[in-house]
């Protein structure tokens, strides 16, 4: 599997892309995208879990069913959640509406929104927006996908991979956004991958599930799951390898290179958070169980008490120590290392519960990085995780506690 | 039952205090307290759930099985938590040179601490702290005590109520800590409740537990549960009532005073949250069952992007909504209503899920309030609970995310 990164989504076989201002933001930025496949493509898609579910989201519940998805319509700047009936006749009316001019049927679209909860949405906007995306779609639009997705965002998130599957160059492109807003507001995360890959609907979606689980759901920016939270995968087999429909050697190729998708944007994410300085990661050695590493992994980058100690550079593994014990996982305190990452080697602090003789400014250094890579060892069993956040800064606290009437 | 501001825990009768300087803290402030019966008590006590324990809470759930506890002896500026073997000595030599001086049982001595984890305990200090403070033990000594066990926190938290039970005049006084820091460091809430009530040590601690729920388990500061909570209640018995050993109404009547004393600290601890700017009370009504709507009522004054909005004063109800769905309880969006209370009435910003047509210069003031209070109907049930946190601020970042070498 090799990285391309001059690529993007629109460099996938029939994949063509738009995104451009429509006029949903105040700031004029774009705010709207679409992604289509010229060739019929099966599609799979996780949502938020989140009991309150905006209206894209509902709808594409139903029509992730569809065995045939050939384009996504996206728009940021209003989250189309809490809009009630109104809500889902719009977000129906915006498949239905591109569908008509992509000549594809509504089920055969889905719809992601990402802003402000329970503002009506701008349908007049919303409806010339999907009249000049269409008009638009191209094959360079990757790009502009990319940057019309996102809202805080201070880096557009995008990853290209190809791998060889069956004698056949497969190719994943994929874009992100993450925690982000307009006005003071929810972030949404939101991914798109489109591949050429040709796969069964049903391995598709397994591969989805089985990747975004120690993907995108092992971030945290701050522990708030959104109402619009999606990922979705289109496959159009325009690579022409044997189709995959069994777990066989081709399957597992291909998904190792959409978890390595997911998990690169997973980081970019974390590493984008809002009011973020650094990206943290966290990674849980010799766990009980899955469950154990994982509930660890995520405790401890969840935890503001930790984030806030890393913006200020500070190794407060005690803090660690503590989040780890109000986790809930199986663990023995008087077992647990902890270390940090530097290149090659782990620079221990703590080993079996006790700070180790460590050195202040060498650690304090470490933890000023752009990237802290936070290693632990429970030695209580085999079982690995990896999770990603990032610090908690006076950044954050201005972008979600500012208020414009 | 009467609310009696004048008096502190020393004002019941057979109890001493004392509070002072013993050295521990940087800064110079009061470090040690010491609580002392003269007269026989029962205790009842709760600690952290956190599978890392501190020393003291080790030792101390030993020592609360003793038929008779006459003192607790209580530091802050060191958390004597992560010190391993030497942290549970030195515990134990803390209890045991107390009891010497008292002329009690180790065992009849609780211990508490706070303060940075991981850091030996100077014990030097802390021997000569026991022998000050049990030389310096006065009917005066409460409020000294209330001050010493402070960290961050910007007020002492004390509380008197009288209640008369079987004719005879009952009191109880409580003092507590909430969240801080010396460096930047980790928070813990200490209780300490004093009451000359004659009831079974069984009885007393029933009572603690089924209040400490609806009270201290309701405030959340920043979700991080500490490695050295712990709430204990003496009971002396000096009040002469006929001594309570079944759940009659002289127990309810004790239960009730001490659920008021126990809830009113659990305010005063979340109003002073680290850098917290005011108060934010979230009620919970007619939810399907007790643990919905506990969990709702947590779910959201937890959320850090709840806290960050009401921070700028921000109405910012879907906030509010995203996290009632996904705090995992049983609800449905579209028949929530969310409203402020402002005095005798609660201004209604959603009902049945959308926004109603609030004034949104009217509700920002209300927001910018001391004390915010949030009312939310689910409509789903007849369960209700309350929950207190703070909002999120530059100041919790500023004292969290400061280093120094």
């Amino acid at each position: 599997m090799k990285i391309v990164t001059e690529k993007t989504i629109t460099d996938i076989k029939n994949i063509k892309a738009a995104g451009f201002i429509s006029g949903l933001k105040k700031s004029g930025k774009k705010d709207f995208a679409i992604i289509y496949s010229e060739k019929e493509a099966v599609a799979a898609a996780t949502f938020t879990k989140n009991k309150v579910k905006a209206a894209p989201v509902l709808m594409d519940m139903e029509h992730i069913k569809s065995e045939n998805t050939q384009a996504i319509v996206i728009n940021s700047g209003n989250a189309n959640a809490c809009n009630g009936a109104q809500g889902l006749e719009d977000a129906k009316t915006m498949a239905k509406e591109a569908a008509t001019i992509l000549n594809l049927k509504p089920e055969e679209v889905l719809v992601s929104s990402t802003g402000r909860i329970g503002v009506p949405m701008p349908m007049d906007i919303i409806k010339a927006g999907i009249v000049k995306g269409c008009a638009e779609l191209s094959y360079q639009g990757g790009g502009d996908a990319a940057e019309a997705i996102m809202t805080t965002d201070t880096f557009p998130k995008s990853i290209f991979v190809e791998t060889e599957i069956g004698g056949k160059v497969v190719s994943i492109g994929a874009i992100a956004k993450g925690s982000g807003m307009i006005h003071p507001d929810m972030g949404t995360m939101l991914g798109f991958i489109v591949t050429d890959v040709n796969i069964s609907k049903e391995l598709l979606s397994k591969a989805l599930k089985a990747t975004v689980n120690d993907s995108y759901n092992m971030v945290s920016v701050d522990g708030d799951t959104s109402t619009n939270d999606t990922v979705i995968v289109l496959a159009n087999g325009a690579a022409e390898n044997t189709k995959i429909t069994e777990e066989n050697e081709d399957y597992l190729k291909f998904k190792e290179a959409l978890e390595f998708v997911n998990k690169d944007l997973a980081k970019k994410i974390a590493k984008d958070g809002e009011g973020a300085t650094r990206l943290i990661q966290c990674e849980i050695h010799n766990a009980a169980s899955d469950l154990d590493a994982r509930t660890c992994a995520k405790s401890v980058i969840t935890s503001s008490l930790v984030k806030a100690a890393f913006f200020g550079g500070d190794a407060n593994w005690g803090r660690i120590m503590c989040s780890l014990g109000y986790s809930g996982a199986n663990l023995d305190p008087n077992k647990i290392d902890i270390g940090f990452v530097d290149g090659d080697r782990v620079v221990k602090i703590v080993e079996n519960g006790f700070e180790t003789n460590f050195d202040k400014e060498e650690v304090h250094q470490i933890i000023l990085r752009d990237e802290v890579y936070i290693d632990i060892d429970l030695k209580d069993g085999k079982a690995g995780a990896v999770a990603w956040g990032c610090d908690l800064t006076y950044g954050y606290v201005e972008i979600n506690g500012t208020y414009e009437l």
